[in-house]
């Protein structure tokens, strides 16, 4: 069979699954779930032996140390693959009806109705873990799902999807909710994204090569999460402790996260005094800093940054520096150079903090915290498929509600338009 | 200056208005748009007289009566444009923080805020209503928009985007807020669905071979409005009267409108009593009935319905019946055959209507009501840019709400990540 002709049956079976999984009950999908955890539970050894085949692979085309450590399973993590499908078990049922229908002028009732989107195609790299979460998140709200892992992590994303479908068999669920693309071949992506008579929505999640790729290609509608040049921006008005801490926190309590601070933005009246305090800091830490010009003034030992650097997601402890007259040239700046992802202000000042939040065009605005807080769990979503930077359907971290739909319902009683 | 270089200019333009039209206050937008309505009222000779070079074009190209009929305007037709934008000033402003922001387990508050999309594209084919329409709903709700009419309404576009202008300018309102694109050259349409750089949304409202271009070879994220294949089913349980009543008004109260019933579902054991009455209805009102063998022993004067006719949107007197074993056929029926817009189901019994609403997978799906009413004004929205039949961001009526997104603000107080 030809590639495109295995991505067709996929797609084939995945619309026939839809509908039975759509009529499945929560207490069956959360079934279903639990089942697919006991399995790669049980199946541990088997999932780590696949995962060595990767990890002897990767190390011959001699991967880079961050991409290997990714790419790594232990005993460890694959506990936690499925206590996290569990945890997902005890999140609340997506579907239903939302409210309350509102009764129109006409008689008629009108409501909203949360209901799957359908079938999704996610598109990943590195990270064999993914597998196993998208499944269950895409499980639980109601869709059903084609996988596709990056080439670099085949046998552990083979070896996992082997307990998903065995998990699902077991607890009697459509077994084709969740499909794993069995082949590494780059065509069977460019099927993928050609079948928008199966599929309703593709989420691609890895580099920008990838995303661009999709996006590009897609004639299926696209979630993209794109790269995170996130900016905190410590205002004249700041309290310097809290400043301190938040521009700390959001640079180097993970350094290769997209809500991670890329850009540090700081009013001239208090630079003198703020940057040589989270210098010191950032030099402890080994942070790499490029400034501008008058941030030169102030850092001397500084590397000079340029224009390139306001547009770079490091994802490592580098960080660029740039000294600002104003809240509204921070501003300007953030939604320029900024990838409309988490951007925070340092202020005491409600009105310029009103202002940030309301001009700064990206999917998290922020006050006094640290960029760091962008996060599915941490805003209480309760699991996260991705953090997007679209503006339409979802902006930020995506959770569960995030792969459902709304359709309209209407209610009548021999209701006709006059 | 090529196509391509105009376009991009338009882009660039709209662009830069974005930040100032975000920034404007829900006062400032609806000035401009009640200056607007009132350039438009005064202006309504050169709309007629701009309205009258299209009708000639149109008659020696020899566009059908339908067609005419879509693009003539009247100076009543006028009035009601400038009255309609006047409505649109009344709606609530749909901008701004949506509720009080919820505390997290860490301290911080998170709440979302509501924000205009940015910069949108609208690509549509006859009415030159929609030019005015269009431009309204997008400034109430703080959006830049680039405007692509049909090429058959060309100067009648033309004299209401002066008109859009012209109200602007004298409101003081960033006038590139709104921006008509000068040329009916089919190559503008190629460079605009390029820009991504520019453009966050491409709403395509026409005929389906403008969407499918439009979906196939946009880079930017597409709300689309595709054909409305509605149905209703009549059920064992239903109503009679009932019955005859929605069937009756679904398909004669307006045959042209996407939310016209296109094809009648009926059980199989009341289609001997129902479909005699309801042919007696449709023959009185000079409708073509085409139905399934079942029915053609019920009605022997109908025409035979083939495949096609189940995946035909008419648009026009002409309707297809089919008899089916149970509520279930019904909704595999629509599910396969329709195209996920307006499906009613007729029955007295909850559980039947409950199954329906659950599994029928359109944007609208509806009990003992008429398909017409799938519209925004009787949703309650109080305005409407089209019917999507996407499932991803807004589905169904897309009012004001869906010119917006949702950003979250993150509320603290010098708190970092642990």
């Amino acid at each position: 069979m030809d590639i495109s002709t295995y991505i067709n049956k996929l797609g084939h079976q995945a619309k026939a699954a839809n509908s039975l999984v759509a009529n499945t009950s929560a207490e069956e999908r959360n079934g279903a779930i639990r089942s697919v955890a006991e399995v790669i539970q049980n199946q541990s050894q088997k999932i780590l032996a696949a995962n060595k085949e990767d990890l002897s692979k990767a190390k011959q085309n001699q991967l880079d140390s961050a991409l290997l450590d990714r790419l790594t399973l232990t005993e460890k993590l694959i506990v936690s693959m499925a206590s996290g499908l569990t945890e997902i078990t005890k999140l609340p049922d997506p579907i239903g009806i939302v409210e309350p229908p509102k009764l129109r002028p006409s008689g008629i009732r009108i409501g909203h109705m949360r209901v799957p989107i359908g079938v999704i195609g996610i598109i990943y790299e590195s990270r064999p873990n993914v597998t196993a979460d998208a499944a269950g998140l895409c499980i639980k709200s109601g869709n059903v799902v084609i996988l596709r892992g990056g080439s670099e992590s085949f046998y552990s994303n083979q070896a996992i999807g082997q307990c998903i479908s065995d998990g699902l068999r077991k607890a009697s669920f459509p077994d084709n909710a969740v499909q794993l693309i069995a082949t590494s071949h780059r065509d069977a992506v460019g099927s993928l994204l050609r079948m928008d008579h199966y599929l309703d929505l593709i989420i691609p999640r890895g580099g920008k090569q990838l995303i661009h790729r999709v996006s590009k290609e897609s004639q299926i509608p696209v979630l993209k999460h794109l790269d995170g040049i996130c900016h905190v921006y410590v205002d004249i008005s700041a309290d310097q402790k809290k400043a301190l801490k938040i521009v700390d926190n959001s640079k180097t309590q993970r350094f290769g996260t997209c809500n991670t601070m890329e850009t540090l933005l700081v009013h001239t009246d208090c630079a003198d005094e703020f940057l040589p305090k989270i210098a010191k800091i950032f030099h402890e830490k080994n942070v790499e800093l490029r400034v501008d010009k008058k941030g030169k003034a102030i850092l001397p030992e500084s590397f000079v940054a340029n224009e390139k650097d306001w547009v770079t997601e490091y994802l490592g402890p580098i960080l660029s520096i740039k000294i600002v007259d104003s809240a509204s040239e921070a501003i300007k700046h953030i939604n320029k150079f900024g990838s409309h992802h988490t951007d925070s202000i340092v202020t005491e000042d409600k009105k310029t903090a009103d202002n940030f939040l309301k001009e700064v065009d990206s999917s998290s605005v922020m006050v006094n915290a640290s960029t760091r807080f962008a996060d599915g769990f941490e805003y209480g979503l309760g699991a996260e498929i991705g953090i997007s930077t679209d503006k339409l359907h979802a902006r930020g971290p995506v959770g569960l509600e995030g792969l459902t739909s709304l359709k309209w319902i209407v209610l009548g009683d021999g209701h006709v338009r006059q």
